[in-house]
């Protein structure tokens, strides 16, 4: 295992005091790490919180700012936060107007989030994402499987929050985004979790995973190595099959890396995708690129496709500032 | 070789178009795909242009806009762009004020800007870019490489250029920010270069190389695999040495990687890097930290320390707008 590091136990920690200190102007660090929170907390506002495994960063901590999340709870290498966790980032961020949870749906993810919101005294709801239009159940799922597409759902919905939308808005919004939002990958090589050692999967030289989750999760099938219009074919035909939208429907085209392909390979998977996106009649008005909702060092990448309108376009162009997204401020 | 790509022959033109469409607000391409130019040019500003071989992602094209480069000019993959190149990007993005070009330190992008520089009529001047301190003279090199330390002159040069310093005081801006800039690298694994089809060297399944350049070429020496810790102690030591600041010193502190190195663990390196400034009394004061100079898929960092006094921060601090870095607007 080829990692910077120093001892395995010690990873999380020395990662999230390195972001702390480098963003130390937008957020800070909970006690005991169990959280990072945004430094400048707006009262009245519903507080976002969102969190899950390590691994997948900048997600979600990467995301915690001005017009984003207002903390996020950092499980170990893919390894869901405790309750606990997420119940000391909703009593350190709550701004009295309640509290919106935004989880990939994965099973211990839900389980947990869910036992934090029962435990919470004040009013709160959850958005649960599954995008992943790849497979029905999963490894670690019941039903679709949340990935790139919650950096959407956070982006639009913390802008929202930002403007000072209510609770049961939000999750309103949070559901509408989700359901207009749709994703699938495909991996390359797999990547290895520190404390594991190893591969967690084993893949041939000639061989892709197609619909990958991003623990490096089984997907469709196993296949021979395609040509990237190959695979943008396949990728965003799922995604259009599953959205149904009408021709000359505006989208945000996302292309996602999974952290060990680069970023001239991504550009030209947004060529790709696009050849198939206008063969439908689909415009793509948005768009952004790079390795933003990662699988540690797996090479390969998502395409996502969101649908949108002039008021979702007005919230995803609203300023935000976080560590890994930031314009208009 | 697994790479998200269609033809060798192609890897380029179809990533600088996914490229050009993703940022169409941004930047557009010019003919042929000679280079990329901001869209929204300001006459009556000296023009500030780089370039070099591709596969260093987002370096330089990600650079282009509002407060950085005028243009950027792509070679193929690690080649060095053409004096054509140039000369087509300097005529078509010419303000009446002069053109700087920022030239990496490499044989071949420094005999093709120069022929461009002499082939030009208007007034230029070229910055040198040599911030790697790992080894004199090297593979593509007569003298010190120039590698990440390139983005911090691009975006100190690129703020005075924005807010209207002249030619000649844009030249020793540039050339101070470079001096006051130290890099080195280390590479866990080797990329392949697509036309290539193999990987650029060989090694082994635990070691490292120590002072590697931006294209595989060799370091300093070939050692085994070593801690975060370690790591940081002996690229921060080295560029320590070369600066030779006093306790005190404030400095920005920029941790890259190479392409393959996931995001958790650039931060963990972050930490380990601010142990080291910290014993040697130095002060970061700003942090970048992100894949921003790129080896392709090379998993491995550099680490880059710039000295800074109150008017280069506060030109690092201006706003700018481009595809990979944007703040401040």
């Amino acid at each position: 295992m080829k990692k910077l590091i120093n001892h395995i136990d010690d990873v999380l920690a020395e990662s999230l005091d390195g972001f702390a200190a480098a963003h130390a102007g937008i957020v800070s660090l909970g006690a005991e790490r169990k959280f990072v929170q945004r430094r400048s907390l707006k009262p009245g506002k519903v507080a976002l919180i969102s969190g899950g495994g390590s691994g997948h960063e900048p997600l979600h901590a990467g995301f915690v700012g001005h017009g984003m999340l207002d903390a996020a709870c950092p499980g170990q290498v893919f390894t869901s936060p405790t309750p606990d966790q997420m119940l000391a980032a909703a009593e350190a961020v709550d701004g009295g107007a309640g509290t919106l949870f935004i989880v990939k749906n994965y099973s211990g993810d839900m389980m947990n989030f869910q036992m934090a919101a029962e435990m919470l005294t004040s009013d709160n709801a959850t958005v649960i994402v599954n995008d992943d239009v790849a497979v029905e159940n999963s490894t670690y799922t019941t039903g679709r499987r949340g990935v790139a597409g919650t950096l959407v759902v956070e982006k639009v919905v913390g802008a929202a929050a930002e403007r000072g939308d209510g609770l049961a808005a939000l999750k309103a919004l949070g559901d509408s985004v989700n359901k207009a939002t749709a994703s699938m990958g495909v991996a390359l090589t797999s990547c290895t979790v520190p404390a594991a050692g190893k591969p967690t999967f084993q893949i041939g030289d000639d061989e892709m995973e197609m619909g990958v989750g991003i623990h490096g999760e089984p997907g469709r099938r196993r296949v021979k190595l395609g040509t990237a219009d190959e695979i943008a074919g396949e990728l965003v035909g799922a995604i259009l099959k599953d959205l149904s939208m009408a021709r000359g429907q505006e989208v945000l085209l996302f292309v996602n890396g999974f952290g060990g392909t680069p970023t001239l390979e991504l550009y030209l998977v947004v060529t790709a995708a696009l050849k198939v996106l206008q063969g439908s009649g689909i415009k793509a008005v948005r768009f952004l690129t790079g390795s933003y909702v990662t699988s540690l060092e797996m090479a390969g990448c998502s395409i996502s496709v969101t649908a949108v309108d002039a008021p979702m376009l007005a919230l995803w162009d609203a300023p935000v500032h976080t560590a890994a997204l930031r314009w208009g401020v």
